[in-house]
C-alpha cells in the first residue's frame, strides 16, 4: 500500500494573529474563558477565518464485528454488534440522540458483522464477517485494510460535501477494545497489562485474561510489526482502520475532527505514527474511563476537554464535547470589545 | 436576622430510583455513560420525575461595588464594575452571548455602584454605593445583608414563576475575589495566603499583597466572626449576599442549581454552613483556575463537571455547564431499553 495521504493542510497563521488579537479585546480580563479561548483560537487557524464556527457537525459511526472475541474478552456477546446496528438506524442509541440534539448528519456504516445486517438506513460496504482472530492469524489482509480506510476517507468526503465544520468518527464492535489495546501496546511500546481495562464490563479476572490474549497474540506478530500499518493490518478491525483513514484524510483535506474515546484515540495514534503533524486538525473531547487511554492522549500531548468517566464509544464522548466548541465560537464572535462597549482596561 | 430559610426540600427517592432502573435497561453497558448518568439520576430525584429536563433556564446576575477596593487588590480599575453592567444590558458580556446560545432568561440586578448607572434592562436594588472598606469597619450592616439576601430570594420567585428548571447565579464586582477569598478564609480556616489568587489579573507581588489585606482584614474583625452570616456582613459584598439567599431559596423551594466559579462556591459555601444539606440542590459546574477555588470545592465535596481554566465569573461557568446537564436528560429520557431494540444484554 502506498502512503495513504501524501501531506498534511496547513495552519493559518494570519487567521490565528486575528482570533487572538481578537481575544484581547473582548470585555473580559485577558485569558478569564481560559481553554475556551484557545478552542476559538486554534479552530480560526484551522478553519482560516477569524470568526471560526461549529454549525453543521457530521458523524460517521463505523461497525464491524471482531474475530478476536472468540478468546471471550468481551462482556457482551458478538451478536450485539449487529443488533446494535439496527438500534442505530432505529435511532434508539447514545450517538442517536446526541445526534439529534446537536442537529448534527449521521450515518452508520456496517463493515461486516457476523450475523447479517438488513435494515434501511445502514451503509453497507461489507469487507468480510468480521476480522480473523488474531491471536492466531492476521486480523485483515492489506487489501481489507486500504478498503476499510477508504470507506473512511469516503465518509470524510461526503462530510465536505456536507460543508460539515468539524468530523466526528463513531465506532462500535464487540471486543473492539482488545484489538485497540493490542496496537496502542504495540506503537507506545507499553505491555498489554498495563494497559488493558473492562471494555463493556469485564471484572478483574476477565481484564487479566484480556491482557493475556493480547501479550501472546502480539508475541506471535512480533517479527512482522514494522510498521503501524502492519499494526492496524494484524491487531486491527475494520471500524479501527476506517477511522484511521477518515482521520488522515481530514488532516488532509483539512477538516477539523473531534476525537471520541478509547477506540478514536487509538485511530488518531496510528494517523499521527503514518503521517506526523495530523494531529494538529485533533480535538480531543474527553478521558475514557479505560484506563490504558490517558498514555495514549499523553503520547499525543492531548488535552481532554473533560473527564466524566463515559466510555461508551459511538462518538458519545465527542458528540457531548460539541457544545462547549460552540460556545467557545459564539463567545469568540459575539462578546463586545472594549471600545465598543465602553468599558475600560485592565490598569497595570 | 432569623434563620433565612427554616428547611431544605427533600429529594424524591421514589424518582430516583425509577431513574436509576431506567439507566440500566438503556442500551449501553451499565455506567458507560460515566457521570452523564448520575447527573440524570440526581435530577430526577431533584424534580420528582423519573424523566428530568432543563429547558427553562434562569440566570440572574448581581452587580456591586466592594469598599476594600480601596487597597488596590485588582487589576481593574472600579469604574469598571458600572460599566460591566451596562455592558449587560446591551448584550455585549460574555453571560449575555451564553444565555442567548441556552435561549436563557437572563436578567441583570445593580445592588449598588460608585458610578451611578442609568440604563433600561437593569433592575435597579440599589442598597449603597458599594459595600464599605472591610480593612477599617464592617463591609456592611446586618440590614443590608438581609436587603441583598432578599433580592436573591426575590430573583428565586421570579425563577419560579416563569417555570425554569435550574437557577445559575452570576456576579460582577471588582475586587470580589477579595472579599470571597476572606470569608472562605474563616470558614475553611486556612490563611489567605493559601487561598488568594489573582482574580481578574493581579502578578505575583500583587497576589502577596491581596492575602496581607485579607489576613489583616480578617485579624480586624477576628472577635466578632461567630457565625457565617457575621462572615458575610463583617467581609462580604451585596453580590455575595444576594447569591447566598438565592441558593438558601433554591434549596427552600426545591429548584435546582448550577453553580459558577469562586465567587459563586463562597455563596454556596455560606449557604451550606447557615443550612447543612443546601447543597444537595447544587450542581458544580467547574473548577475555576482561581487557587482558593479547589480547597472549597473540596469542603463541599463537590466535583464539578470540567476544568477550563475559566475564571470570569458573571455565571459564565454555569452557563457553559448547562448542555452537559441537557445531554444528561436527552440520553436518559430517549435511549431505548435493551428491550425494545432488541439488543442482547451482558453475558456475565
Amino acid at each position: 500500500m502506498n502512503s495513504f495521504i501524501d501531506s498534511v493542510a496547513t495552519l493559518d497563521e494570519q487567521a490565528k494573529a486575528m482570533a487572538m488579537q481578537r481575544q484581547n479585546i473582548l470585555t473580559k480580563p485577558p485569558g478569564a474563558l481560559g481553554r475556551m479561548e484557545d478552542i476559538a483560537v486554534h479552530l480560526a487557524a484551522l478553519q482560516a477565518v477569524e470568526r471560526p464556527v461549529i454549525n453543521n457537525v457530521w458523524i460517521s459511526v463505523f461497525a464491524a464485528d471482531h474475530g478476536i472475541a472468540e478468546e471471550a474478552v468481551s462482556a457482551f456477546p458478538q451478536t450485539v454488534t449487529a443488533e446494535m446496528i439496527k438500534n442505530f438506524a432505529r435511532g434508539g442509541a447514545a450517538i442517536n440522540v446526541l445526534a439529534k440534539q446537536l442537529q448534527a448528519s449521521l450515518e452508520v456504516i456496517n463493515l461486516g458483522t457476523i450475523m447479517p445486517v438488513n435494515i434501511e438506513g445502514v451503509r453497507s460496504e461489507i469487507i468480510a464477517k468480521g476480522t480473523k482472530n488474531f491471536a492466531q492469524q492476521s486480523a485483515m489482509t492489506s487489501e481489507q485494510c486500504q478498503q476499510a480506510m477508504e470507506s473512511g476517507r469516503d465518509s470524510v468526503r461526503r462530510a465536505l460535501q456536507h460543508n460539515a465544520h468539524i468530523y466526528i468518527g463513531g465506532e462500535m464492535g464487540i471486543a473492539n477494545t482488545t484489538s485497540a489495546t493490542a496496537i496502542a501496546s504495540v506503537l507506545l511500546d507499553i505491555k498489554p497489562e498495563k494497559l488493558a481495562g473492562p471494555g463493556t464490563g469485564l471484572d478483574a479476572n476477565g481484564v487479566s485474561h484480556k491482557a493475556r490474549v493480547i501479550d501472546q497474540a502480539i508475541l506471535h506478530h512480533i517479527r512482522n510489526l514494522h510498521t503501524p500499518l502492519d499494526c492496524l493490518i494484524k491487531l486491527g478491525g475494520f471500524e479501527i482502520a476506517a477511522l484511521t483513514g477518515a482521520y488522515l484524510s481530514c488532516a488532509h483535506k483539512g477538516l477539523p475532527v473531534m476525537i471520541d474515546g478509547f477506540i478514536s484515540t487509538t485511530a488518531a495514534l496510528l494517523a499521527e505514527h503514518m503521517h506526523p503533524g495530523c494531529k494538529q486538525w485533533f480535538f480531543f473531547s474527553h478521558n475514557s474511563a479505560e484506563p490504558g487511554h490517558e498514555k495514549m492522549l499523553d503520547s499525543l500531548e492531548a488535552k481532554p476537554l473533560f473527564d466524566l468517566g463515559m466510555r461508551l464509544g459511538e462518538g458519545s464522548g465527542a458528540a457531548t464535547a460539541i457544545p462547549l466548541m460552540q460556545q467557545a465560537c459564539a463567545l469568540h464572535n459575539n462578546m463586545a470589545t472594549f471600545a465598543e462597549a465602553n468599558v475600560s482596561e485592565q490598569s497595570a
